[in-house]
């Protein structure tokens, strides 16, 4: 039997550049708990899929984990802004790449034990490469890789990104499927708003 | 070009019961920045085949995003917990069922931006199924569905949990593959440990 937690009681205890922290007391099935939950704007992330097959990935170096990640390129929605115009921007921006279709894949929620974070995970093709512009403080690498490898590289574990697995898997299921130009097809800038009514 | 950030100052912001927040003064590429961190002891997760081919989800209510959200079942690791313990200890509390057979699909950092969780995916077979353990806050809802089916859910946008569509999609991919068998073959519970040497 599930249980709809209402809210008792809210604090904030933190509110910063990226996330913001508050801990509330609610209802639960037995009494009361708290629950800890980070607020995020949520973000894009794009499937950057080339007309020779190849998907785009960036390198950088992630702080919270201390290590390079290999990962789908991907950016915090800004104030206010469209998921798939994000999307279309962080591309640009990290990759170079502009993108003449785009069309949602899917949403995912990363962490939904403690983070209200949303992810809208775009699929975009029909590229043309141009210049990168990165964030003062990002540092990136740009990579290309087929995408039979890099599904290999999922399931073998070399590729640890959340994202990133969603991402590669999806792609990769619409090409086993046959399904990845008709995809394409239902989708196209043009026809972007009538596919994506739930999309804020 | 990557750039690995070193920690300048660290200011510790929360400590709570499932995570720590602290705020990081690190080098980049062109002078200091920031980073907020969720400090997580990390999960396991767990995706649990049946014999029939159908994998055990569970339904809860999600505080941070308001609504009940179908998952393949998962938790926190305890103090010190060894991973593998904790996805057969989680399995048996939420679902009931024990698994004879235990094998790491892969890791997972679900938001490598700003969190350090990361996540441990088991997949479990040869179940037996016995009177489910859960928390006292936990209400559950216990549910079996055929591969393929969650398969299309998740092609169709209608599973959102990341690790829920990362489990799902790999072991899609291995029965696809017609390597679901041969992959547990080589795994086991005597031969776990030789498989997992990079599992804390």
């Amino acid at each position: 039997m599930t249980f709809e937690e209402k809210t008792l009681k809210s604090e904030r205890i933190y509110e910063g550049r990226i996330i913001n922290l508050r801990r509330d007391t609610v209802t639960v099935i037995n009494g009361e708990s708290q629950r800890e939950i980070v607020e995020h704007g949520g973000g894009a992330v794009i499937a950057a899929v080339k007309d020779d097959g190849k998907m785009i990935m960036v390198k950088q170096f992630r702080k919270p984990v201390e290590r390079i990640m290999l990962e789908v390129p991907a950016g915090k929605l800004d104030q206010g802004e469209e998921p798939t115009a994000a999307a279309l921007r962080e591309l640009k921006e990290e990759t170079g790449y502009s993108a003449a279709n785009i069309r949602l894949l899917t949403k995912m929620y990363p962490s939904v034990g403690y983070s209200e974070e949303l992810l809208y995970l775009y699929l975009c093709t029909e590229l043309t490469k141009g210049e990168t512009a990165f964030d003062d403080n990002e540092a990136i690498d740009i990579e290309e890789y087929d995408i039979d490898d890099l599904y290999k590289m999922v399931m073998n574990g070399q590729i640890e990104d959340g994202k990133s697995q969603v991402a590669i898997l999806m792609v990769k299921g619409l090409f086993a499927e046959g399904t990845f130009q008709g995809y394409l097809k239902r989708s196209g800038l043009p026809d972007r708003k009538e596919n994506e009514t739930d999309v804020v």
